[in-house]
């Protein structure tokens, strides 16, 4: 293991954290809060230590896979703790635990939340609870790439560590380029629903806020009742724009970048994506609509609640878990479904799901046909086996984890509905739950033990389950 | 397809469906019940039928591993059929249905009740009942194998689709040979059982089809409370006995006609499975301490519903569903992973779960030092990478099958847990799940679609996932 390079980008991404902070002392000054002193101790604290740290030049630059995985979950692992300290300072979360929760929930664009009641945060601290999904959502090691001169072979460990999808879509073939343009796209969107939202008729703070949320998928609201006071035609446009978040980036590159509508069009994943939220709209709709006055009624609510747990980015209209089990069993295989590779969504992947279905199809196929030999195919192209095999770990990898954190989970006080959904809320980045963790409740009834569990899921979630558990691999701190 | 050998098969079938119906004839006969004339009807009118139809010769004797799956299957469904009318013609289960379904989840040796009240049937009926699971632990066409003198491939082809495990184990290389040895082992400590029950103080009835249950791993019992009445002494023989039936039947072997006690002892499979029951035991009876006046009357409890949950027999003592998450949970996780191949019990099966965790340690160690290939290992040998990607795939169609039963199961009335559990424990062959399907309670309640989804669990798990899916695949009826 090469420490030195791994010591000195963390120290990078300590220099874009005192950047970021920088936005709520700017809000704090806009709105003359008292809260803003923290986000500039902190901002301060973090500029000093990276400038001297920087100093520190690495003594090789030998960075493999490994490399990439350890500075990947070491830089969430240190922007959840920095994340954490104007929350903890400014008092507004008078616990430590609490606070990096929350900031883990932000950051891996999960949106589960600890607090009871976000209206009585000061605009600052919303400001910069809501921005950590925004940051979450596209990562910040893409950012650094996208920004930073960084040469040599590590740009593309990087940004597998951080990028989600089973495979990397390069989208041309320098790194960072194709971060650039990610990031390019990102913003466009984000500032297209800011202005679409704002011409609906919210006021630019919330607007703004409120698009971070959505385009990183992530689910933290202003108001108690999340989206559920908004006008029919606003929560349309939430709707609209958390698909736009759970989408694979590739078609907004072929689309707008290379100018190919024809290829986005075809894009399977896209379409598979759009489908399941449609059938999922539709069986759900008929499943409530005793519950409404008309039909178009129960089909927004059911399409909201779909695109958001889908999308994973838990906004709610309605609480759900009042539902009837059928529609929170759809709810529940959409979210371990979850968004597309390539996005700022969290869950399996759809890309993924259509790979083990023809896997499937493959081995019933080799019962009755033994000398067919059929490949899984992707967006028109066969999935080598080296992908297909790390797949298949990847599905492993995810219900061990997601075992081992339910046993954890069950030695907590609530029962086994509430401990699955949140597993997989937090394990998918998510956010809401059902029973005690659900719409209409929050996460700070869990012990410590719990919390950690899941803030361990979570971050082992976005980061695609490698980076995190080979922390806990001795073999990965040994030197070379 | 060749479907003249298939249809010869299930001729032969039904005359073995006759043979194991004397048996209930002869006890109604002894205990001079009038419902026994109910088992005299459908004798008469399988024998007749198999005479008539074995004169059909077959055509050819093409046979290859789609014929297996296919006569496996549908042996399956016939049997389920013909042992549910006994049930419906004596009236003692009026309805076609629960007595298809208590036929099911008889020859599947699953256990999961219709019956709120098991006390009332009569002797015969009672015993045909508890007979179910003995034919159906070690299986009908293994036991056609080892009597009838079936020569060429097919053998092969039937034992792979009807016996439980990622490998067949052929313990010596005629498979006729194997098959007798392996009814041999299950009759000699069927027997076992009954001798020790009947020092115990049982009467023989009760000794006899308690210990066809037991054996069968099935989990159907002579009283409403179980196991629950009987002395502590009876309850130890039967975590013994539970134990024994969901253990790989290679260790017998290995012990008894071999006689190779070290290689015995070093059987991997049964010492993880050994060991997950030990380590389960003792988590749950710390946590379930407080309940009892002693922590050895906790252990054996907890030792009680572990083994019969994890051999996938589902007995019970007490009711289960009356303890805390954390023990319900660790239940549930030792119900996933099941009991041994090669056993009578159903599951996932401890050698799938230990090739599967090695592939995740493959997949971690891949990441940190990528030029090492490392194979798992099973019993000291590599697994080849065939073996390995069909664990995968029974993987991924075992999860595509719960999310489906799930999904349909939602449309009932019942609570999510009721659903999970029932689905884990139909698909594993347990049979008790939680709440309404608890110990205490029985599958009655469901209706007619959630029962014939439980049945194709109960199927599916038993002839391991392939054979009852590809009759669904239109490719399986193409005429060669």
């Amino acid at each position: 293991m090469n420490f030195s390079i791994i010591r000195y980008i963390l120290f990078r991404v300590l220099e874009f954290a005192a950047l970021f902070l920088t936005l709520p002392c700017l809000v704090a000054l806009i709105y003359r809060e008292k809260a803003g002193y923290a986000f500039v101790i902190v901002m301060i604290g973090c500029l000093l230590i990276a400038e001297i740290g920087k100093q520190w030049k690495p003594k090789s630059n030998v960075f493999y896979a490994r490399e990439g995985f350890v500075t990947v979950s070491l830089t969430w692992i240190i922007l959840s703790i920095v994340g954490a300290l104007p929350f903890y300072i400014s008092r507004e979360i008078p616990a430590f635990i609490d606070a990096l929760f929350e900031t883990v929930s932000g950051l891996t664009t999960t949106g589960g939340s600890i607090l009871g009641d976000v209206e009585t945060l000061s605009k600052c601290v919303q400001f910069w609870r809501l921005f950590t999904h925004w940051i979450g959502g596209m990562g910040v090691l893409v950012l650094i790439i996208a920004v930073l001169p960084l040469s040599g072979g590590y740009n593309m460990h990087l940004m597998r560590a951080e990028s989600p999808g089973p495979t990397v879509g390069k989208l041309v073939p320098r790194v960072q380029s194709t971060a650039k343009i990610l990031y390019g796209i990102y913003i466009g969107i984000t500032l297209l629903q800011i202005i679409i939202l704002m011409v609906a008729g919210m006021n630019l703070y919330d607007a703004t806020v409120l698009s971070f949320s959505t385009m990183g998928t992530g689910g933290f609201g202003v108001l108690n009742t999340s989206i559920g006071s908004y006008s029919v035609a606003v929560q349309i446009i939430f709707i609209i724009f958390m698909i736009l978040g759970g989408m694979n980036f590739n078609v907004y590159y072929l689309l707008l970048v290379a100018r190919k509508p024809k290829e986005a069009w075809k894009h399977e994943e896209a379409r598979v994506y759009l489908l399941l939220f449609l059938g999922a709209s539709l069986l759900i709709a008929w499943n409530i609509r005793g519950y409404y006055d008309n039909f178009a009624l129960a089909l927004k609510d059911a399409a909201f609640q779909v695109t958001s747990i889908g999308s994973s980015t838990g906004f709610s209209t309605t609480d759900f878990d009042l539902w009837p089990e059928f529609s929170k069993a759809i709810l529940l295989v959409v979210m371990a479904i979850g968004a597309c590779a390539g996005s700022t969504g969290g869950g399996f992947k759809v890309s993924r799901v259509m790979i083990l279905v023809q896997d499937m199809k493959k081995e019933l196929l080799r019962v009755v046909h033994p000398q067919i030999v059929k490949k899984p195919h992707l967006e028109g192209r066969p999935v080598d086996d080296e992908t297909a095999n790390s797949i298949h770990s990847y599905l492993i990898i995810y219900l061990v984890i997601f075992l081992v954190s339910f046993l954890l989970l069950s030695v907590d006080q609530y029962d086994f509905t509430t401990n699955v959904s949140a597993v997989l809320a937090n394990l998918n980045n998510t956010g809401p739950g059902l029973h005690a963790v659900g719409p209409t409740c929050n996460y700070g009834g869990y012990t410590v033990l719990s919390k950690l569990v899941l803030m361990f899921d979570m971050l082992t979630g976005r980061l695609e389950l490698l980076p995190m558990l080979i922390l806990f691999s001795p073999r990965t701190w040994q030197k070379y």
